[in-house]
């Protein structure tokens, strides 16, 4: 280990002084390091050993944190993590307490932009690189940025705008063919095209090249558009929508040549205005079972690094969702399933063999999603758009302006609700309840094991307006939940334990601490009741009154924010209904919650089962009051 | 009026019978129409004068409602809505009860979505093209969208997506150069350039034309793409952005030509496949004053038809804000300012002509906004992004990802918080402090007069962190505000009245219709304290317990929806602290609040000071054991 190159490198400086041969060398050991930490941490794996070279030829020519670099996304910085001095630390990634995986300000000067959503990488530079004109400096700003993540709405808004500023910055667009899943989208066609079309080889070689005089006459342009399109127009169109947005375009450039890479950074850095280099990657790089399977290894837990085995996970909420829309499509026809770029996260993908003609992915583009499947709906049909709570951000106001307000019976089926562990604070699904409850004509619900899901999917796609149906990230806890045999229907709860002490109430996987807190409650002389709530727009007022009059306390836990959360909706509820119990709203306080294992940052939030008993020894003790006044 | 040719026009199907003679007068009849009512009730002007020839041409080629015409944003629909038998109706266009200024499903068949926001209608089309394919039906769908909508995020992505999956349907590109305000990016340049270079007239006057041979050697393509810059590229480059994404390009065609709209319309109607036509109209036309002023003409209240002179209006939140950052920019360099399209809407015209350098107008690109502001604030900037409540909806996600996590001190000035009025359901800003409030990091605050305005605008731009400062629409309230004297800060309120037996919390100007409430009150015998809370976010905790404890009854009133809004927060509050006063939370209850006269619609939504009055008298009737239990 202490001959390996990469031991002496502590900043990008240290790059400098390598040879061409030696950064060969370096690349290797970074793959090899890669490999190693994310097999055992699990992370993203094919599009890092994707952009080694690139990394390496960035850190070489810029002056990071001088220049500023920013990762589109962000799941793709393990290189530049190892080579901004955090390589002894890199062990710890996505590990609670440790090095993150995607860039984080307080983690280096060299992160310039906490990210993880996609798309975002232009707008951020265009906006640092107006402050650095204004301020008079003079340093670069790179965007790195995925052939998948431009196709996203507000890159190309800011692809528009920064032509149009004329800014001194560099995009490289990483040109990998792939998003996470498949590229979608005409965009898209238009890169795979300059990337195998020959001519555009030949002319990437740098060859001269004469065109041809093209007789073309018609009595319209588009004719003549079509009658070129084999010859002249081809040609031309390398870059060209590039250009005509004001850019210089540069390349398209293998993405794994060193030097080729350095020699075109070195060129972009001495243009005037924006330059975009077109960088053509491999996703995988270097490690067959990644290169084979990129998808696969686009997001991974920890697997067998020598074969690429992932070892068989238990079944989860996704493949009961997977299995269920499968089933209910093949009775109902008008069942159509949207996703944004993540057909195999959601589990779709099962649901796009069986039914392709049914099935769409839009690529990274929630908002279009979302809207795409209102005008399905409005034609009669019953689209499920299933995409992850934390992307489902990006899409809300089309939720808003184009569900909601003529109420379409559009299903979203939201994936990674609540905490999703190791990814972190831009995807932990603690958002979804807030954002959507205070929507007109939403519903919201949340199943507690897969039982309920399948139910609950069912009841969806029989309902007349939005709704939404969050669950959670892998699978369902072992712990039996008593089943009240309480009939699913819209706004209505489930007694899972009666009790005459206090309330506890929730939804979805939380239940399971509630019972476990009941049961110790219970061992203490505490009777509790545990409601299931199921939804948490409509909720069961009715339900809360009886429990609030009888017990004159209740507990909510939800795994989401406390603002605006299910704790908030049902303080509501009471509200309306003129009731005033003591209260404990048990969730997360008004934080962005990192990474780390999901039962670690449970217990950081203070939703284990002691918490609930916690809070119900506290209201306890707060006398009684209540009982005499809200008890019928 | 009788022999008006427009009193024989009760459907689409009657345009069919008439000479190319007839429908220029009935052009004519429009644009006097169209004037005549928004001179009267205000409107939309200019969009709708620009699109008269487009609409008839439309409704006479394709069968509504068979076909499906769907209006991105909606503003422009007035024509359509007078050739949709809503004639007799159209006097009370905006007016409560009447026709909404915008597409609305339950209106009329005619009208295939409910729109206001910008740069959704292709993603609609896709998804009912889909559903037509799917369902094997067969009519046209064509989706009519400005330049300036094009430019929005969402709108490229569909775009994006639609060539990919060779679908039939039209896209109306209705270039009329401005969007709401000057159009920005690259995608505009583009098209003014099509537009004014007489190459292009030449070609779509549907001459012969021959490439000529072009010689051009160079060692790397952009080179040589610098070469042919002046000749076959801009020849070549029409409508070729759109052909790169899968279209057939048609146009560019005058969109005041009804004949050429008629047979341009036609021959795409032939076509498989998506097209896209390029009309060029010109915003105002027929009017002089507004064809001189389009944006002036853009949204107005009634105005004099006979010249074109709008009547003065008295001072408004939006000329406090506009004054009060010029002021405060000239102190601090740091300040810039964002907008997304909306110069003289958010006032920051004075800004820009003030501070060009430090000014941005990105156009319909809202969420590019906040994310360029939030490189800019991470370069040490203090960006101001001013957009309307209802609009920043669209970029939630950034303010999450972007701004709120990385904790930057961007400031989100947002205008139109509150009911807005005549624009209705799509325009009302009632969901931001929901959509804010449960974000980390996040603060929200809103003045209730002028003079808390320029003073919240000074304290946000001192602010280390995200701000939300939410003003109305219009004019500040005759009625005087007592004053406490409380300095401003941070998560303080203030009592403007002291009370004893209840208080009414709220924030801004509903702050009016709480001191008369209280004057009410006080006339009977009920002693109202009144607090002016401020901040949504972060909560005065102390202050809420206090009066809490020693009034037992809490009212909050706020023009937003109940759910998750600012009752919702301070009955968090009051379970964080283990309090239960008796509650009643004052707000829209979970409704799209339609068009009207803002009176009309508060009156409507219970939150009028006779509300406030009813609340006190319900709360006072429960008795008083509250009173006992939690005073201190």
């Amino acid at each position: 280990m202490d001959n390996k190159l990469l031991n002496r490198i502590n900043c990008p400086q240290d790059l400098k002084k390598l040879s061409a041969e030696e950064l060969e060398l370096l690349a290797a050991e970074l793959r090899q390091e890669v490999l190693t930490v994310v097999s055992e941490n699990g992370g993203h794996l094919a599009s890092n050993l994707g952009v080694v070279e690139l990394t390496l030829a960035l850190h070489s020519v810029y002056d990071s944190p001088a220049d500023k670099i920013i990762w589109d996304v962000g799941h793709q910085c393990y290189i530049h993590k190892l080579l901004t001095g955090r390589r002894r630390e890199f062990s710890t990634l996505r590990r609670f307490g440790g090095l993150s995986g995607f860039p984080k300000t307080a983690e280096s000067p060299h992160d310039i932009a906490e990210t993880g959503h996609s798309s975002t990488s232009i707008s951020v530079a265009m906006g640092m690189a107006i402050a650095r004109d204004l301020n008079r400096d003079n340093y670069s700003v790179v965007a790195v940025i995925g052939d998948g993540s431009l196709g996203g709405g507000m890159a190309l808004e800011a692809l528009n705008c920064v032509g149009s500023q004329k800014l001194d910055l560099t995009i490289i667009l990483n040109d990998n063919e792939m998003s996470i899943s498949r590229n979608v989208g005409g965009l898209s066609s238009y890169f795979s095209r300059v990337r195998t079309d020959p001519k555009y080889t030949r002319l990437s070689e740098d060859l001269k090249f004469l065109l041809q005089k093209i007789p073309a006459v018609g009595d319209s342009v588009y004719r003549a558009a079509e009658r070129v399109k084999s010859s002249i127009k081809y040609l031309l169109v390398r870059g060209m929508l590039f250009e005509e947005l004001g850019f210089t375009y540069l390349g398209p450039i293998d993405g794994h040549n060193i030097e080729a890479l350095q020699k075109i950074l070195r060129r972009a850095k001495s243009y005037r205005g924006p330059v975009l280099i077109h960088v053509v990657t491999k996703k995988g790089k270097g490690y067959g079972p990644a290169e084979a399977q990129p998808a696969k290894f686009h997001g991974v837990s920890a697997f067998d690094a020598k074969t690429g085995a992932v070892p068989l996970a238990s079944r989860t909420y996704t493949d009961v969702f997977s299995d269920t829309i499968c089933a209910l499509a093949e009775k109902d026809p008008r069942i159509v399933a949207i996703t944004a770029a993540m057909p195999e996260g959601t589990g779709l993908s099962k649901f796009a063999s069986k039914y392709p003609g049914r099935f769409f992915d839009v690529g990274i583009a929630e908002q279009h999603a979302v809207t795409m499947a209102a005008g399905m709906a409005r034609a009669g049909y019953r689209p499920v758009v299933a995409i992850y709570s934390t992307f489902l951000q990006r899409a809300y106001d089309q939720i808003v302006h184009d569900v909601c307000l003529a109420n379409l019976p559009v299903v979203f089926a939201i994936d990674r609700a609540g905490i999703v562990g190791a990814d972190g604070e831009t995807h932990q699904g603690i958002f979804d309840i807030a954002m959507l409850r205070h929507i007109p004509n939403m519903t919201i619900m949340m199943p507690k094991d897969f039982t309920e899901l399948r139910a609950m999917l069912d009841l969806c796609l029989k309902h007349k307006g939005p709704v939404a149906l969050r669950y959670p990230r892998g699978s369902a806890s072992s712990l039996p939940v008593a089943l009240s045999g309480a009939p699913l229907a819209v706004g209505k709860g489930e007694v899972l334990r009666d009790g005459k002490d206090l309330a506890i109430l929730g939804m979805g996987p939380t239940l399971v601490s509630a019972l476990q807190a009941q049961a110790q409650l219970h061992s203490q002389g505490i009777s509790a009741a545990v409601i299931n709530l199921r939804f948490a727009k409509p909720l069961d007022q009715e339900l809360i009154e009886k429990y609030a009059r009888r017990c004159g306390r209740l507990i909510t836990i939800e795994e989401h924010v406390l603002d605006g959360g299910l704790g908030s909706a049902v303080l509501e509820a009471c509200s309306a209904r003129g009731i005033t119990p003591a209260t404990k709203l048990l969730g997360i306080k008004d934080w962005f919650v990192p990474h780390g294992e999901p039962q670690q940052l449970r217990e950081l939030c203070n939703l284990a089962a002691a918490d609930i008993v916690a809070a119900a020894r506290e209201l306890m003790s707060r006398g009684k009051i209540h009982d005499r006044e809200n008890k019928a």
